[in-house]
């Protein structure tokens, strides 16, 4: 019975397609104390394929003392071959460049901070030493034939600076995309932005020639505002949205970073909304249930919570 | 530090003010299980309007047999004389009334089904019978000088008939304005909802004559929705939100409805907004961790959870 809901009623103010840029494997597992198996990420990432997501962020080439979860970058790769879906993965320098391209990475990430105590604790580098360190890696991987994504954390807020200035944000956004980035995510990484912020934010990166075609966002949960602040998104025309399945993760450096937005949540609202995804809601919670039974605890999404209880 | 935050930012396109209608002590507390002593819930609506909530659903006149947490209405009202707050009470039915009005409650609402189904599993009578029931209430009240509401459940989905008609809600809204409520507060009762079919029935309820001024949004977050939808909600002009401190409730007649919106939350994103509500969120907050201590287990607010956490 409420297979017929949520109940289809598009706005015409919205895109009428979003791409949903998947970041569970990624950025939902990396926090994960227990160390996953292999196989059991593999599988993940082939279950969020099949069930409609075109874009999967799969794993990082970082130093592996820095996230031992992903560690296993270099198993993990050669197991998804012919799974249908973009598998970015996120190279925090050169090395990690050299890594993926060796493995024939097609789409990369690099992940930035607005803020400098941000990328004092999480880079060891000031913002503009983290630009100079990029700017080798963009281009290099321009040179390869890759696309590449440009991460902003802490675009709204900082949990040691407080609110940030829109400027700060902006500048490191045209930055980003002088170096090249073909895509910026802009990362609410502790998750107190509200939508008033989000749609100044957006129209003050237009006013900066950042064009919004360009940009995805990627909200946290933290204080509820996730869904709230995609919405604004939507509405300023975004049609790229960072989404954790089961709302898996958070940011380790950042203790009250918890809560990706789920991508189940923000499916329920898309197809209420009338946005094809080319998700289906019932197989991707269905993921998320199975993934929760590996990690050993309930999922935090709302909606895998509601579909996988018994109605009445 | 966090203090800073969420920045406001305000979006024009929203009301200036808010009203918060708080149901925590009534919507949020029926359903508990444990009985919570009457001092204990004086004690939570008097911490709630010093938080600056400005109107506190008390408590409801129904049969103590329906709702056993409820059964001490007739002492917990005197127990709140001088609280500075509009104190509304649920009446299902005329007995329901004379109780309240022996009692000198100011504010009274009747709580209407737009579903047959719920109709019949809440106030086992047709749609049609309940509101007969509610007219000789309604005009009773109205007749002693009292502002009445009425909720109708199920506007959005029923979780057994699935997706409900937008003409449906219409023509329930239609009724109970006609019987003489004052105020409508539109519930989804299930939590089904998007943000599009709020849009579309707060358009419908204009088209019928029914003012958006005497409209009031009531969302639960079954799935992680209620905020957008609410976003939505202010957007076509809403000014009047309900929600419930800490997120307590859902509804005891219907599996899938669990959690209200958190009045935290909402106050997160109104704040942000520069919308005001005459709230305190750190006393909100406060009063929540102090409601979860006497029920025993933690607020599912994601405001509250990330607020009484350390920050780094």
């Amino acid at each position: 019975m409420i297979g017929q809901l949520p109940m289809a009623v598009p706005d015409p103010a919205l895109p009428s397609r979003v791409r949903i840029h998947e970041v569970g494997p990624r950025d939902g597992l990396q926090n994960e104390k227990t160390i996953v198996p292999t196989e059991v990420k593999a599988e993940f990432i082939r279950r969020l394929a099949a069930a409609g997501l075109d874009t999967v962020e799969a794993t990082s080439f970082v130093h592996p003392q820095w996230v031992p979860q992903l560690a296993d970058a270099e198993q993990l790769l050669p197991m998804l071959e012919g799974v249908g879906a973009r598998l970015p993965v996120l190279v925090p320098n050169r090395r990690g460049l050299d890594r993926a391209l060796a493995l024939g990475a097609r789409e990369v990430a690099v992940f930035g901070s607005v803020t400098e105590s941000f990328a004092k604790a999480n880079l060891n580098r000031t913002v503009d030493e983290s630009l100079e360190m990029f700017a080798p890696v963009v281009a290099t991987a321009r040179e390869a034939g890759l696309r590449v994504r440009g991460y902003l954390s802490m675009c709204f807020g900082d949990p040691w600076e407080g609110a940030v200035p829109i400027e700060r944000t902006v500048r490191v956004a045209r930055r980003l995309l002088d170096l090249g980035c073909d895509e910026l995510s802009l990362g609410d990484t502790i998750g107190v932005a509200t939508p008033g912020h989000v749609t100044a934010l957006l129209a003050a990166l237009n006013e900066a020639a950042v064009p919004t075609d360009r940009l995805a966002v990627h909200f946290h949960d933290t204080y509820g505002q996730a869904l709230a602040n995609t919405l604004a998104a939507l509405r300023h025309g975004v049609s790229t949205v960072d989404a954790s399945a089961g709302g898996l993760g958070g940011c380790p450096y950042a203790k009250s970073a918890t809560g990706n937005l789920a991508t189940e949540d923000l499916v329920w609202m898309l197809d209420g909304l009338g946005v094809t995804t080319g998700v289906d809601l019932g197989r991707l919670t269905a993921t998320s249930v199975w993934m929760a039974r590996q990690l050993g605890r309930p999922s935090p999404s709302r909606t895998v919570r509601a579909l996988s209880h018994q109605e009445p």
